[in-house]
């Protein structure tokens, strides 16, 4: 089962979006659909296609860890300038699939008692468990990105955190997790169409607020952030992709064939039966 | 916006299904479709034609919540024997709304942890929060009915139960979450045909287990145990709906509507503005 060869794909996205060595998000064009055809009407029944094919991987992960102890799991994370888009990854890629096979965080500012632990504690909590396909929606990387650009800590915290992350990230994927880690890239001048169509749109007002413009002026500070964080963080066993993400419709595509490729990696299996099926059987038969 | 009118209902599940005084569970034939003309094919289609209708109550329900303080929730609750078909409730009623907006916790046997609790400790834990729909794969009810049939608590604690779930869910919808209580009710044969059909597939194998077979003996047990639940708590704050689930079509169409009909009480309203939209505009504009 090779997804790729079922679609209109003519490279694989994780190798095309994959942040190498000397990786510039300056050099990403938001409005590019690398290794697809670039035509839309594709690309959503390639979407649809993709469905059934999630679907049915979600549910061999599933049923394999309830059978198999340690089995692994899937972890997406999710990062983005707001309006990029993580809403509708979470809402029509990872929606299409078992809501029983997801554990799926939305990352807000830190709580209280969350500022009372390392930055990484409320992240462990939610880290999903073997079968499950975790999705974050923002994660640890918030430490290093408003973290940074707002100062949020100091200098030499922002610092140790990136080093923190890796190990953090290496002890997740050896204990069996895969991690996708997304950066979906607007351009700011969709940012700013996206923001007038919520103002436009009094059943959008409640997705809209000031500090949306405010956060604006400070666009190259995260663009200059997350490069720090691609060229800290993307590490062999937890690399980043950075879908462009002006096309919504090629963004959840992308993103889609990237959790296919991780769960194809994983290739899980139905798992045998632990009980002797002739034998239950006849004693079903009985009752 | 009254769903029934636009659907094959001849009269209100909510209404129909409603457990009520003098109520008799051996009197609920597992086959029937109450209140609907029951033919499968126009269930599915008007199946699909609610996703839309429930799809958006509930961001409505969440955007409302994101704006008002103290806005309301609602939390479905879902008991049954086994193979009746609560994860097909979950997958097709739930999974077609956004993920973001549901809280959906399956309880287990108690771990440790749990065990040095109150019962109602997990639960408490697990409640929705306002904006959410909050989904319970079994529940508290499970310290009712599996602890009475198999005696996992002493009779005046079992006894003990009733009254603080009653008490437990008056504080719960005082506070604002509208519980919508759902056993869905196969035949004892039904049950058999599909623990057949687990034993026939082996990639449905990992949901077989031989306790399975062991806990057919008790269904009369439970039976009574449920009829209990009905005649204890099915109060006029949380009542209970007993949802014929022979026919698989229509316990989720029953279900959807059932959820339906309280996001509807509800009337949830896209919020209003808190900031001023020209400002916002120009503001944006000048960006």
């Amino acid at each position: 089962m090779t997804a790729k060869s079922q679609k209109g794909w003519d490279g694989e996205p994780g190798e095309l979006l994959r942040v190498r060595e000397g990786f510039r998000l300056s050099d990403v064009d938001p409005d590019a659909t690398p290794g697809y055809d670039g035509r839309k009407k594709h690309g959503q029944a390639d979407l649809e296609a993709g469905e059934a094919q999630f679907d049915e991987l979600q549910e061999r992960l599933y049923a394999q860890s309830r059978v198999v102890p340690g089995s692994p799991s899937v972890l997406l994370v999710l990062q983005a300038m707001d309006t990029a888009g993580k809403g509708g990854i979470v809402r029509h890629v990872i929606g299409a699939t078992d809501p029983q096979g997801i554990r799926l965080t939305a990352f807000k500012k830190p709580t209280p008692e969350e500022l009372q632990h390392d930055f990484l504690w409320r992240i462990e909590r939610a880290l999903p468990g073997p079968g499950y396909i975790g999705v974050f929606d923002r994660s640890h990387y918030e430490d290093v990105l408003i973290g940074r650009v707002r100062a949020l800590a100091p200098p030499e915290e922002i610092e140790r955190r990136y080093d923190a992350i890796n190990d953090f990230e290496k002890r997740v994927t050896d204990a069996g997790t895969r991690i996708v880690k997304v950066m979906l890239h607007i351009s700011y001048e969709e940012q700013k169409t996206r923001l007038m169509e919520r103002l436009e749109r009094p059943e959008k007002h409640w997705k809209y607020n000031p500090g949306d413009v405010d956060e604006r002026e400070l666009w190259p500070a995260y663009m200059d952030a997350y490069q720090t964080v691609f060229e800290r963080t993307s590490t062999a066993h937890a690399p980043w992709h950075v879908v462009p993400a002006n096309a919504k419709w090629y963004a959840r595509l992308a993103v889609q064939e990237l959790l296919l490729e991780a769960l194809e990696a994983i290739d899980p299996q139905w798992p045998a039966a632990d009980f002797d099926v002739e034998t239950e059987k006849a004693r079903l038969a009985a009752t």
